[in-house]
């Protein structure tokens, strides 16, 4: 099969042009759900879709399925699905989504240009709001898609500014009907640049993901008593900010001594701490503090979690604070389907195109797709590991040659002669 | 000398209803500088000036002074001086300043009232923003006063809004004329609330300071990289955050240490801390924290600045970061004059109400006139140390005692028979 690194190339730039942002280094885009950047990608990519002959359903939370039904293939049978997301974090990338959506559309356009015969239809799909900018904490259409949210759930969604999902679709015009069915898939790929950095390290092209991450965020509260710092001796404080710097500590021990003990793809991070008052001149009162842990082992998130609990009640005997936690967010590890995951190796193989195994430990629509049909994700190298930035970069080869792993995964997975 | 408990009270009470607000406990006010809960305040302090037959004086930045020239003074003789300030913090208490202001005027009524004949005027002040809200750090008026800021300098200050301290003064009628020269005064003395628990714990009524604690303010930037908390693994992390929280023990940790073994005074605090991004799931990239350091004692304060830059130091080494430090705000102590002092332990024991010796860490008007003139602070108690606040407290016996001891030592400083 050939796939055109210039017409993917071209597809991806064209679609780099809604939202496009001045960018002091490298390309970036704002494109965030129910936006006019957001309504142009939309049209731009059906528009892409009815000009390889794909048959364009819009379901009612705006998800967009461009199905090809070749004559060789059962028009009843489950389908095998492609794609990702076109919406960005604000001043993301020109990557992170479009390049699962666009190769995917690739390489359909590979299998018709090779004349494949699949015996299944091939589907290629666009999920609304990954990034969870807007309306949801991300992963919204494939939330519908797999029946964890009801379309009228996600329809009554609001933003910051009360509006609803539902009137933002219809003021794009992309309201439609019904639900994509994630299930009704025989499998699903998504190709996504990696944001890490261990294909580049290992000189690799394509990574073929093991298991995406379960995650945890865990709400910390931490309260001292606010007092005036010139006025309070040392001895007489009960200082918020001090008790939740150890708590800092603590998590990132705990997380470094599963890594070493356990499992090294665990992570906990505390990217979020809020102090109040924040006034130099006070001893801080309250801190709030986010938590994120995540592994490919849910015992190993468990022990996290558990090591931060502990840590609150020490403070709260050692330092006289009170405090409170809270995992208002769980999701458990994915691990991929070993029939994709077979599939992808196969197809490196036999495009001579190497292929290396590796976890995510970033969220994406698979992971929900993963609990309803057999799923699988590619990884392309991410320059420096930098997402979520203009300065995210991917290679065109390496685009190319990713699409080309995808390609001949989804003509393994969708049978028939080749 | 009989001070009259109920006329203190009244003025303060009466004081109280500028600005005031609703608290859930206690009773609060809000009297930010240009506001018209300032101007009524200002307008009703002169008018209580004028009652007591006092020459009132408006400055060039607003600071109030009224004269006593009593027959038996000389009028060109250097005056003693006494007073605080009338604005407060947002929702601050009702006695922090105004006890200041109202207890000076109290104290020259008492004399006047005693028929007692000092050889020195004696005025009563109230400084322009002492707090520091709008148009500067704090200590405003007394910086003018005591000539470490022009007039003009101190004019051209803005506020948020961008609103010159001098359209702010005009707008209340307050924009005066001349400079009240601190360093024309024979001697001067302050009445304040505590702010801390010591006179309570100790049940003495009032406290005469020996020192205000010298300030240092330090901002100390810690620059990691921010990245992906799912994808980098804990071996790849630049935290900002976990490094910003080895800052803030060690700093904890370097006062307790000086407090045990120098000077048991001494302070650090850091009350402020920003993260960048600020996100659950994005390891912090940079944070931003302010610093407070204070003793009585110069060397220890410079102890603690010294350990905070070796934290940041072996931080940069151990850790990878990036730092910054700054310190740019830098008060040394300032003792209290003894002979001020002695003036205020002899009137508590001709008035058989007990003093005892204690330290400010809280910043006052005071510390600035103590650079230009005899100066001396007296503390009233303050119930649970609370200030700043509605639930701020001071029993109005409390208040009066202290009013006595300041008119006691009003009269000594002045001179003359008594």
């Amino acid at each position: 099969m050939h796939v055109d690194t210039e017409r993917l190339r071209a597809d991806i730039e064209a679609n780099a042009e809604f939202g496009a942002i001045e960018a002091a280094e490298g390309r970036g885009r704002t494109v965030l759900t129910g936006t006019d950047a957001n309504r142009e990608a939309r049209e731009h990519f059906v528009e892409r879709l009815e000009d390889a002959g794909l048959d364009v359903r819009i379901d009612a939370v705006g998800n967009v399925a461009g199905r090809w039904t070749p004559d060789s293939a059962d028009p009843d049978a489950d389908p095998v699905a492609a794609g990702s997301h076109l919406d960005s974090v604000p001043e993301g990338g020109i990557f992170d989504g479009p390049l699962g959506v666009y190769s995917a559309l690739e390489a359909v356009r590979a299998m018709q240009d090779a004349d494949l015969d699949p015996a299944r239809p091939v589907e290629v799909v666009s999920f609304t709001e990954e990034e969870g900018q807007q309306f949801a904490g991300g992963l919204l259409g494939s939330s519908v898609a797999v029946g964890d949210r009801s379309v009228e759930e996600a329809l009554a969604l609001t933003n910051d500014e009360g509006t609803t999902l539902e009137s933002a679709l219809e003021s794009m015009g992309f309201r439609g009907e019904g639900r994509l069915d994630a299930s009704a898939w025989d499998a699903w790929l998504e190709l996504h640049v990696e944001q890490s950095e261990r294909l580049e390290d290992a000189g690799v092209p394509v990574g073929v993901v093991t298991a995406i991450t379960g995650i945890t965020h865990c709400d910390a509260t931490i309260r001292g008593e606010a007092d005036h710092a010139g006025a309070t001796p040392m001895g007489d404080r009960t200082d918020a900010l001090a008790a939740a710097s150890e708590f800092v500590l603590d998590i990132e021990r705990a997380a470094n001594e599963v890594v070493a003990a356990v499992s090294d793809t665990a992570v906990g991070t505390v990217g979020k701490l809020d102090v109040s008052p924040n006034a130099t001149n006070v001893v801080p009162g309250r801190v709030e503090l986010g938590v994120d842990i995540r592994d490919v082992e849910y015992e190993s998130m468990d022990e996290i979690v558990g090591r931060a609990r502990r840590s609150l009640a020490r403070l709260e005997r050692e330092r006289g604070v009170e405090t409170e936690f809270d995992r208002p967010f769980d999701l458990e590890p994915s691990p991929m389907s070993d029939r994709v995951r077979n599939a992808a190796h196969d197809a490196g193989e036999a495009a001579g195109i190497a292929t290396m195994d590796l976890h995510s430990g970033a969220a994406h629509d698979t992971q929900r797709i993963a609990g309803v049909t057999d799923a699988g994700l590619l990884f392309a190298p991410s320059r420096d590991g930098i997402s979520h930035n203009p300065r995210e970069w991917t290679d065109w080869d390496d685009c190319a040659d990713a699409t080309r792993v995808l390609a001949g995964a989804l003509a393994e997975l969708a049978g028939g002669d080749d």
